[in-house]
């Protein structure tokens, strides 16, 4: 975190320039909050027309102060601006929150000024929010820099959430929805064209507050992902959850971003890849964001996916099931002895082994409630509970319904979900911080949401340590000479050097060399030609497969040089290699993402991978598991593991390939662009498998690791 | 629709038996609701110990009465309620609202007893709801024979929709959740048991009142699809859309539904086939049923995806476009005059070209709002439209937004969504009937529900007409008798028969026939033996491939014959055939649901159709273009389609198979119980394409049409 970035969210002094006695505009609205929301530091508003504003007194410019002020609020139009943040920075002002539109925003020119103005507020130690941006709001310091007219239509309360968005608008929205739940929340900062600081820097900053509970971000674009690495590891480090909503998703989103912040587009499942490896859970959209939140203040710690559904309604109980199972939740029975005491509670006709049906019994007798969740309490298959209440009202005790339920989530100490469809039956659950909703999916697939951010942050915590162990990328790839291609030998050698198992080969110069070659092989052999001009082989003829006699040896190596020759290619020779037999072609894969890195592909191989995908993606670094896991994840991974009978494919060979890919990619002084092997063979009798084609493509010039 | 059904809706007289002077109990709640709720009819509370019950004249006995009542409510226990169902049939009741518990959900005597009642009512021409019924509710006509507690938490509204649910809580939880959005709702049945009416009988009934303009169904169990057909096209024949919650998806909510109701599983894809074919839109949960209601009340006729995002936020923007891109909707480029236009109002950094940008600019003008709707209304290449308003407040005229965004629906007749997290925004939109979400995923979702449901129920009425067009299948599987095997040779000569492209071939009894055979198909041969004992003929070694000599095939002929003894099944020969070359293996099937009768099993073939299933379901009947979209949808449908400079497979064979198996198992006196083939190979260098194995599974017995 740079250090500036504290005296935003907690500034000893703030200058508002261009502060206005109109609370109501840009300029105004910043000082009714700072003094309505009890700011403790100095506030100078800075007016070169008034000696007081809004109460407070005023001078007429910044360099009439006695000393800079930690913060300045920069609310003056066009050029004014730009001369307001230079005297910022000759002054020693820390940091700016430029609130001024028509930079970047605007196109090539406003750009270009933008980052002239970020040049030289660096050059003197200031760091820069915006320009165009609505500005932060701290709720525990009073530090409202804000111009957002949300936190007139929804009080402020301090609590545990952030909100960290590179939008105006999405700073507030989930305010707003966690406000009118009744939640607190203390950080709602926009960070705007990001020119600066970004979003993700300033996660950094918000994720270091020590009293936060959850994180939110939005973000359009992540050009900087070594910062959100390091708010993750500081959110791990201090058991703070973090939530994204990465939008741009598709490309019809992505070129609505472009035209809305300049955003540059990311690939989204290698956005997909590393939040999941730092251990932060993607929301789908705005509602999505908050939607789980009740959940993350209760400091449950949940141990699994068992899940026991309680209701007084049969329907409920089916729905819950259903999303349940959607969600890869179990629905466990509970135990003989659970469901004995709960028979000895209940009427007859009522279901005890889960879902537990209270029936419409609970109309006459609300106290059933009360009884029987003492006794669920004490089963040791439950890992949640989903609570449902989809029908009472004026006859029903829903008071003690919603005392009961806490009583019984302190008791457990496990999560609960609560399903209300009824504003009135809501309301008690409710207002004890229980997490409630009208659906049961939306209740079943919250509580899933929390599960598996647990479990993924485990995994990343494991895989990662507490360590940010991000490093950017931009500035070495865009200095990198452009990439050649090694030819089908020259690549396998690397690769086997690397540690990758590959098929055994011999390069032959001529085509007596490929006779000897095949006659030691024995059994039918693979010709093809060789040359690092051409990539796509069969097209130009260059695949001679299944060749059993000398003669065709001899043949498929004069047709290969002649195809290369009539093509203008270098000629390297053929490769000879005896026919491998296995069971299942996979591919194995790798590039270099512009904005993440080093990118693993791993998944199923053969002619149509592009037409029919079947892959997942791994950003180094990553462990055996993580490999294992992504191949579970493939629609191919019943046949790996063996169906109609067939035994389990032998899958270790793959797996250190993928390892051995991930440390070429990543190992300092590596020149590897982009390595393609497919096939990789799985099921060849050993355990190992083998590379049989691959094309590599390397930078000769600088390597990776020399930064200027 | 049953004559009795109408009585239920709107009776002239209702005795309610078991009536009670407490509207708390069971027997009080109707007697309070009818009056209350102003039903005109006569009523007649029935009680042994009262001359008048709440007001109004009782009788002691039933048979007191001068003439028997449209219908009963029974709200007395156990044997009483048997005997007083027995009276209302012997005095004429045309139908019983039966509430009593402790029948069917009880187990297998509980069962019995319910069966014998529904015989007895059924044989004085008496129809039944129930037993275990919360009750019908109609406030069209008042007739609220239900004892829900619902209607005192939420006051009614007579309005278009109704709801006819199985179970008692979902037949309140859709009204309670539209009633709160301010949506009348005409009907809220609950059938419960459905020892006689079923829901989707029922759901015939309510169908055919005129002024509905939504039918929500919830069904734990669907025994009857007839019932649900003929209720599909009553409401295709009057433009009322039918939205069902199916439950009981998974295994997990299987086992619940069945100990919550007894409710037989369905097979879940057949399910969905089948509301599909009838133009039923699928819900997933139970707030999902009622989700997108607000646009089925509009009258808008959607024709076409094309989305337009207005808002005055560009994270809005931007995640809508995201949203309509998942939901497989465009978002189109507005006309060129239309974006001159546009940015003739709008600052100069707004982006016109759709998603439409107002910025915040619309917070110091609340005009632009007003101004611009017009100018996009004009535009042509707009279907649908999304108003996003995430951020306002007091300092906007959200009044007048509202009150625009509904002249702008208004004018262009086209579906509009908005969205608007805030209460206090969403308010004037909510206020004049548009439909408005949190978030922009739930908002496209909502309006692609309703369009991709216009499209759904228009394909039905070109699929179906106006009929209903489905018989019932129970009766005849109960009574068939077992299928016995056909040997390849039967199957394959069955399917050409039928209209199947299938493999030239020859049955060959002896070894030379073997020979002569292969010697007249020339080039390398099949030999396979048949057997009317062998389902999976490769396992028993009866599949000789690619043989290219005549002793060869003498061999394998000898080899068949001598595995099928040694397994002790029947010899019918061996079938040979010449070796086929084809593109890619498909698989065709077919066989009978229990439920949905005859079901077409589409899709990729070869060795792990089970391990990674890609196969769509029809349901006869279905066109040639319904065979194309469901070949559409599969996994390997751009390989069909042509993919690496591949030239389309050639499917016209294929689907002329598929409509030929269709006919085959829908053909009055069809005896086919099932038919597996696999593979069809297509890209033969034909359109035909073939079949080159098959097994058809027949029933020798009574055959499908002869009804006892």
């Amino acid at each position: 975190m740079h250090p500036n970035l504290k005296a935003a969210l907690d500034p000893a002094s703030v200058a508002l320039i261009g502060a206005s006695e109109n609370p109501n505009k840009i300029g105004g609205r910043p000082l009714d909050y700072l003094q309505r929301f009890g700011f403790r530091g100095a506030i100078y508003p800075i007016n070169p027309k008034r000696t007081e504003v809004q109460g407070v007194k005023a001078v007429p410019r910044l360099v009439d102060l006695d000393s800079a002020p930690n913060v300045a609020i920069i609310a003056v139009p066009g050029d004014d601006a730009v001369r307001a943040l230079d005297e910022c920075g000759t002054m020693g002002v820390k940091l700016a929150v430029m609130m001024t539109s028509g930079f970047g925003e605007t196109g090539p020119e406003g750009k270009a000024a933008e980052r002239a103005m970020v040049e030289r507020a660096r050059a003197r130690g200031m760091r820069m929010i915006g320009p165009n941006t609505q500005g932060l709001a701290n709720f525990g310091t009073g530090a409202v820099l804000s111009f957002s007219s949300m936190f007139l239509e929804e009080k402020p309360q301090d609590g545990p959430v952030g909100i960290v968005s590179q939008s105006g608008a999405m700073s507030v929205i989930p305010y707003g929805l966690l406000r009118s739940r009744g939640i607190g929340v203390r950080h709602a900062h926009a960070t705007g064209n990001d020119a600066d600081v970004t979003a993700c820097e300033f996660a950094t900053a918000v994720a270091s507050d020590p009293e936060l509970k959850l994180l939110l971000l939005y973000l359009e674009s992540i050009p900087d992902p070594e910062h959100l690495a390091e708010a993750a590891a500081i959110g791990r480090s201090r058991n703070l959850p973090i939530i994204a909503l990465k939008s741009g998703r598709t490309p019809a989103g992505q070129a609505t971003a472009s035209s809305h912040t300049g955003a540059l587009a990311n690939e989204d499942r290698v956005v997909d890849a590393f939040l999941e490896q730092h251990g932060i859970w993607r929301a789908k959209d705005s509602v999505d964001l908050v939607r789980a939140a009740e959940l993350y203040l209760q400091g449950w710690k949940p141990e699994g996916r068992r899940l026991v559904v309680i209701s007084n309604s049969g329907a409920t109980c089916v729905l819950a099931a259903d999303a349940a199972t959607s969600a890869e939740m179990e629905i466990p029975r509970l135990s003989e002895d659970t469901q004995t005491r709960l028979s000895a509670i209940l009427p007859g006709f009522a279901a005890t082994a889960n879902p537990v049906d209270i029936t419409a019994a609970l109309l006459t007798n609300s106290a059933l409630f009360s009884q029987i969740l003492p006794v669920i309490a004490e089963d040791p298959g439950a890992d949640a509970f989903l609570v449902g209440v989809p029908v009472a009202g004026q006859a029903y005790d829903v008071e003690a319904f919603g005392r009961d339920t806490a009583a019984f989530a302190a008791a457990t100490g496990k999560p609960v979900v609560v399903t209300a469809p009824q504003a009135m039956v809501a309301a008690p659950f409710k207002s004890r911080g229980l997490p409630v909703f009208a659906g049961e999916a939306e209740a079943v697939s919250a509580l899933r949401q929390f599960i598996g951010h647990q479990e993924m942050i485990a995994r990343a915590g494991e895989r990662l340590g507490s360590a940010a162990s991000f490093q950017s990328y931009r500035d070495r790839q865009d200095e990198a000479s452009p990439p050649r291609l090694l030819d089908e030998a020259e690549s396998l050698a690397h690769l086997a050097a690397a540690g990758v198992p590959t098929v055994s080969h011999r390069l032959c110069r001529s085509a007596d060399e490929a006779v000897t070659a095949a006659e030691t092989f024995g059994g039918p052999v693979v010709v093809k030609g060789c040359s690092p001009d051409v990539a796509h082989k069969s097209e130009l003829g260059l695949v001679h497969l299944g060749l059993r006699s000398l003669e065709a040896v001899r043949g498929a190596f004069e047709a290969c040089r002649a195809s290369l020759a009539t093509h203008g290619a270098t000629f390297s020779g053929v490769l000879v290699a005896p026919m491998a037999k296995g069971r299942r072609e996979l591919l194995l894969g790798a590039h270099r993402d512009p904005f993440f890195g080093p990118v693993i592909l791993v998944g199923d191989g053969g002619k149509y991978v592009e037409a029919m995908p079947d892959t997942c993606i791994l950003l180094p670094p990553f462990t055996e598991r993580d490999v294992r896991d992504a191949l579970a994840r493939l629609r191919i991974a019943p046949v790996l593991a063996g169906t109609r009978g067939e035994p389990p494919m032998a899958l270790e060979g793959y797996v250190a390939a993928a390892l051995a890919l991930g440390r070429l990619m990543t190992e300092p002084g590596s020149r590897i662009a982009s390595v393609d092997i497919n096939p990789f063979l799985v099921g060849t009798g050993n355990e190992e498998g083998m590379a049989l084609d691959a094309v590599v493509l390397q930078h000769d010039g600088r390597t990776h690791d020399e930064t200027p």
